[in-house]
């Protein structure tokens, strides 16, 4: 018997690849007694799941259907549900598109996975706001890139700042990486200005611009801002020659357990993203494409309406919360959208540092925010939720919170 | 207006990822009047159809379940579904484990990237059988290997042979990829003598060893060859000093849709594949891991005596037609399990060429060999699936393709 250990010589990317200390949080929320701010999930009782189950039987009790309902299918998706994608996107986003136009993913989670696989070679440049979704840096982490920052609003580096950093850490630069609309974990929405100023320095950096709406529907309050691609549509004439890879998901108005979700782009891009997925996994569910086609087809509408009256009293809960316990020198964002409000403390102090004492003490937990950031900073900041508690569990939470804060 | 094209500036492996020329082989499958070889899929008709319906409709009906089942979930995969795969993996393959050592993968396929993408860096040998699954190629291309050959017997080259042009090409030797059962695409099984051949060239390399059991469960004759990670524990003596990463799918005895396979290791490199899997798609379908763990337990043993009569049946027709019918210089393999029967014409014919003449002519496809192999030989090979048309099917189209062959 050998003692020696089984474990392989793993490739250099490897090394980059790290467990989200997020997942730490995120395991609080089960917890009795717990108020938990940590999560980023949607609540399951706003999920369709009478339609759902209705769907799941109808498609399976038709013996032609059920057949290929369990069967292979092809890379790009099931057509109806691209077809269907593609209509949402010209209605919802006035992105002129077609089926041609649209891949299924596994989720947005696994867009992003082929967008680093098919863009980032090691120690190219990809751009991301700070701070920015972790689950991108997890994503594009196994292509080791480098990263730099970019400026939500205006900046005062020009194009050729960001090509000589990328080029004198031996790539360039090849996506920027956004979320326009509420944003996780800040909730910011860019707007249309900073869009377009988006999309001129990915033209001057020749690089792909990567939209990631995740949240997009869920508006509460304020106007819609047009999305990056159809800013560029706009600008480019057609989105065969647009720059954008628009990326979207049934997670968060629908449901996440299908792992459905599109990546939406030019006809060329879309076929490389193609020869991807089938390398990757073959395709997405059957049965669960077809299922997701029906149901958003009869309730997506209803969907979102339900969401934003949910979660938008949440975050009325939870403004009114801070503003009305938080210790002076907290400050929060108003997010108009999504699923968190973005916070910080005092300069100085470290939010995960006081997040065992909030756990312990107070039962309630949060998501320290150094872990959104590429660069270390952020150590003061934290994310809060709103998406699962209840508007009380919310005033009691975000009191008890207060308390842990007012004594640091 | 810009005319600018909008690809962007792909990664360098972006190169090497192509589209399968089998793709338009399987587009003929649904061709009326034309008889099939060219598949590789198991026929719908065996599905467990009613018990997937049955137990959809199930869990959905529970509200609690329902909730569960629609929301996101861990990454390592559904504990229940991985606890009876690990008693399957101990009663089925001799292969002792906790679910702590399975991590839950869409379908085998992404198994096998996740397997490049841990293990491979650029320039790094992996070593496969010529011919070999076309699907692990294209999985492990991305991370742009070598290739070297594994010799499916005994071998006239030395390890440090193989170290020695992994070197030159400037990296080392990673993994030996294998479907040691009914192998796709020549339905070849290696023997016990030859799998600890594999075993001591691995340790003599100090590299994974990647066991495809894709089709381990359809033997129709001949003796159960024991599974490589089996082989593996009994000479380390436990599962966490073995250098195997075992690799099952239910996609051919329950159904593809589901897109559920696993991975089975040492539990440090499970680890590693947790978070592999996090940063590619966050997890597999959680309603579809609650469903097959039911389905499975219930109908596993009896889907597989289901496809193996159904199978066998069939590998029993394609056998005597060939015999029967094709003309001299035409030589095949004899399966004892699996979905293919490998075959070969004369020596300077190619089978790439008469396939066009095979469907215009006789109604007829199979898949042209050369596709398999890395090194551009084998053009006068081919794979014929007999796994969708019926027994009379099969004695018909191999009567008309042998027609074809005959007036070559």
């Amino acid at each position: 018997m050998s003692e020696a250990t089984a474990e392989p010589r793993y490739a250099a990317r490897a090394s980059r690849m790290r467990a989200s200390e997020i997942r730490e949080y995120l395991k609080l929320i089960d917890q009795p007694g717990l108020i938990s701010f940590a999560g980023g999930i949607p609540d399951p009782a706003l999920f369709p799941a009478a339609a759902f189950a209705e769907t799941y039987a109808r498609v399976l009790a038709d013996p032609a259907r059920s057949r290929s309902a369990l069967q292979y299918s092809v890379s790009e998706g099931y057509l109806p549900l691209r077809q269907w994608i593609a209509a949402r996107m010209l209605s919802d986003r006035t992105i002129a598109c077609t089926a041609d136009n649209v891949v299924i993913t596994s989720g947005s989670q696994q867009a992003l996975d082929f967008i680093g696989k098919l863009l980032i070679s090691t120690g190219d440049t990809a751009l991301v706001t700070a701070p920015t979704y972790l689950g991108a840096l997890m994503a594009f982490n196994a292509y080791e890139p480098r990263y730099d920052t970019l400026p939500l609003d205006a900046t005062n580096r020009t194009p050729a700042a960001y090509a000589d950093a990328a080029d004198r850490a031996g790539g360039t630069v090849k996506l920027a990486y956004a979320v326009p609309d509420f944003a996780n974990p800040t909730g910011a929405t860019m707007s249309a200005a900073a869009r377009v100023k988006l999309l001129e320095l990915a033209d001057a950096l020749d690089c792909a611009v990567v939209e990631d709406t995740a949240y997009t529907e869920l508006r509460f309050s304020g106007e819609a801002v047009p999305s990056l691609a159809s800013l560029e549509i706009a600008r480019k004439g057609s989105i065969e020659a647009s720059r954008v890879i628009h990326c979207g998901t049934f997670s968060k108005v629908m449901a996440p357990a299908l792992r459905i979700g599109w990546i939406v782009a030019a006809k060329p891009i879309v076929r490389r993203f193609v020869l991807v997925k089938q390398a990757a996994d073959l395709h997405s569910g059957t049965l669960d494409q077809m299922v997701m086609h029906e149901v958003a087809d009869a309730t997506f509408d209803t969907q979102i309406a339900k969401v934003r009256a949910s979660y938008g009293a949440r975050r009325d809960a939870m403004l009114a919360a801070l503003a009305r316990h938080m210790p002076k020198g907290v400050r929060w964002s108003q997010p108009d959208g999504g699923m968190f409000v973005w916070a910080s403390l005092p300069e100085g102090q470290d939010a995960a540092a006081l997040v065992q004492r909030a756990v312990s003490e107070a039962r309630v937990a949060y998501v320290p925010g150094r872990a959104f950031f590429t660069d270390g900073t952020g150590a003061n900041t934290f994310r809060l939720s709103f998406t699962l508690p209840t508007p009380p569990e919310i005033e009691d939470g975000i009191a008890r919170l207060a308390r842990v804060f007012a004594t640091v």
